[in-house]
């Protein structure tokens, strides 16, 4: 890091020592599989730094928004609209939730078989090593999973102001309802804490802002497409990953920037990996920073990853809101019709999920699916079955895997994944 | 049994081979655990008769009702209005799901890290031997865990006629606003399915009939706060399971009788166990028959079971619903305004059910807490973790027991209760 954030940190309550150890944790796992990747476009350098000043220059800069009146939100999850948070003067991050931390206080609070994504959001809070957590002002739960929507009610003694926002678990006229009134009480909490009301004109700008965003990894999604890969699985991972933290003007330049460079890669036949390599597109539970150690596994064995059908992915973005409009409510209307395409596992029944993951198998040159699902995560575990189930009736090679964030199974599932790729040559 | 029933059960299209073992091993876990109790109410004898025809005379009933133009419904949760069911001329039975059975079978559709009691309804229908199941002309399955949800997707393919009822997350006016939905859409579905109407006549009766079950139930449960307690906790767990399956009208005389003879045995201070033994309340995961294992463990280490806070127990029976309404409307009023009382660990929040577990524990006079989760059982591990803070808040010593179907843990479970116990001496 290139400056001394020390005393932000200490303002913000953190525990100095422990977050030294998890930033050395940090630096060391980039360091070994990122920076350790060749070839890599130079573009990606963008995110490098970002990586380098990820619990520094981005907290500092939200530090200064807040300093300017604007309010910074925490979200767990993508359903928590980032357009109506902009649009109500408000900034809207990803918490921290890809590494274990302060396990044996969180296993005070949430059973052990509870899914390693929970326990690390409680880590983080509990082990006070998460800025981003500790400069919000408003923290969104959200209830998907019974896991996350339990663990919120003792979330609540814990921080200041979570808002809890009910979903639906069906798609039905009456889900929509509850959807579009959740969205509603979200906007007005939002109006109430920033003291600025959603406007026609800012709501619209907002929704291009992430609407921009997204496109800008759609266009990195399509151009993963070539053979040889111009990225890798793991870059690719990351830029998503960045999304959920970094200012999106500038985050869609960047991405935008690499996609350039990418575009006279595959002009030039220039890739990350030799022609032919197998391709994997990767299936399932959200990868949040710094939980790269499924993408690391596979990348080192000799194949690529094309895809992430993940929260953290294009499940994540694939889908633009409309941008018609012209009222605050055409637009709310346009953001819940946006959100309710996301194909979450939580939704019974949720089709959709399947025809992604066949279009992107195909759309991405795939060889095979790696499904990737976090231990006592039911609705993805539950899903991974007939999902395996549909991708072998149309021949595509599909293993499932079912892991934690720790490495006490990283021999296993290395064979595991050898063999796999070993199959698709 | 008493008759010959192989041609009922294969024209039911029961794998009589497997269906033999599990009623051999059905009847000796009965044997063993039920008819070995000392001192049990002769009233009892007309549950020991239900369980020795449990496959057998009541499903020739069952199917003579068929015969006479009743239709019969299958469900596997207590958000299942009996009253509806019962007033479109339909017969609503709880389905099998207390054994594991076909488990290999089971793993194939559903991750290992499943719910005992949600492979155990799989296995009943992949192996063949649930009568019941195989009698129903409508099942219902219901939105209420993740487990269930999205184990419901791969039962509809198994069976005919699956009706999946949404259910909300949170008990606001938009949840509430939902299951009237839902309860209406299932009474719409049973009355096409019966060809009969629902009537504000038929609707009242069929209020009154559940509404008169579960007053026995209540009679039952406040007997038992006497010391020395006049039932062990096993039988009260059988009435509590039989009561899913038996004519209603029946259950509720046969209750009533055992009540009569426990109030002589109060007057005349006869107990199963000696006076002062050690009082449980269990708390938690619903018991389905045969799952007596826990119980059983409880009641041979020298305490007594006051209570069941649980499905098949007080929070399946506690509210009546309200009998004064005109109108089905009003009725139909009245019976969401009851379900939407029933506090499932499903619901966030769920103050509702500490409040109960509280009032329970001293109506029952407990000297502790066994919190009862099944493997795997988020919501009620989640909110398991809370309920022993709250409990021990109050001086009210809480052991948390996390269990499956299986025997493996049975020594270990053992110690631990018998350790427990001693500490309530």
């Amino acid at each position: 890091m290139s400056t001394d954030y020390r005393s932000m940190w200490a303002k913000l309550g953190l525990d100095l020592e422990a977050h030294d150890m998890l930033l050395d944790v940090l630096g060391k796992a980039y360091q070994g599989i990122y920076l350790s990747q060749m070839g890599r476009p130079e573009g990606m350098g963008y995110f490098d730094f970002v990586m380098s000043e990820v619990h520094g220059l981005r907290i500092q800069e939200l530090l200064e928004e807040k300093a300017a009146g604007r309010k910074i939100i925490g979200s767990y999850c993508v359903f928590v609209p980032e357009e109506i948070a902009l649009a109500a003067n408000a900034t809207l991050v990803g918490l921290c939730s890809g590494a274990d931390f302060a396990t044996e206080a969180v296993e005070k609070l949430l059973p052990r078989n509870t899914c390693a994504l929970i326990k690390s959001l409680f880590g983080f809070k509990l082990g006070k090593v998460c800025p981003y957590l500790e400069s919000a002002d408003m923290i969104v739960g959200e209830n998907t999973c019974d896991g996350k929507k339990k663990a919120y009610e003792s979330l609540g003694s814990l921080v200041e102001n979570l808002f809890v926002m009910d979903l639906p678990q069906v798609k039905s006229d009456q889900g929509r309802s509850l959807l579009r009134a959740e969205y509603a009480r979200f906007k007005a909490a939002l109006e109430a804490l920033t003291g600025v009301t959603v406007t026609a004109e800012s709501l619209k700008e907002a929704i291009r802002t992430v609407n921009a965003k997204r496109s800008a990894l759609h266009r990195l999604s399509r151009l993963r497409a070539a053979d040889p890969a111009p990225l890798s699985g793991l870059d690719a991972l990351l830029a998503n990953q960045v999304s959920f933290y970094d200012n999106p003007a500038r985050f869609t330049g960047s991405v935008n920037r690499i996609c350039d460079e990418l575009e006279k890669r595959i002009a030039a036949k220039v890739g990350v990996f030799p022609e032919k390599t197998p391709r994997i597109l990767i299936s399932g539970c959200p990868q949040a920073i710094p939980n790269w150690k499924l993408p690391h596994l596979i990348e080192t064995a000799g194949a690529v990853i094309v895809g992430e059908e993940s929260c953290v992915g294009e499940r994540g973005t694939r889908h633009l809101t409309d941008e018609s409009g012209e009222s605050v409510e055409e637009m709310m209307e346009a953001i819940l019709d946006r959100y309710l395409q996301v194909d979450c596992a939580v939704f019974t029944p949720n089709p959709d999920r399947l025809s992604h993951i066949l279009e992107m198998a195909e759309r991405c040159q795939a060889d095979g699916v790696i499904h990737y699902g976090l231990q006592f995560c039911q609705p993805y575990l539950m899903e991974s079955l007939p999902v395996e189930r549909a991708l072998e009736d149309r021949r595509i090679p599909c293993l499932r895997i079912e892991t934690d964030y720790g490495t006490e199974d990283t021999g296993q599932l290395k064979t595991r994944i050898e063999a796999f790729i070993e199959q698709l040559r």
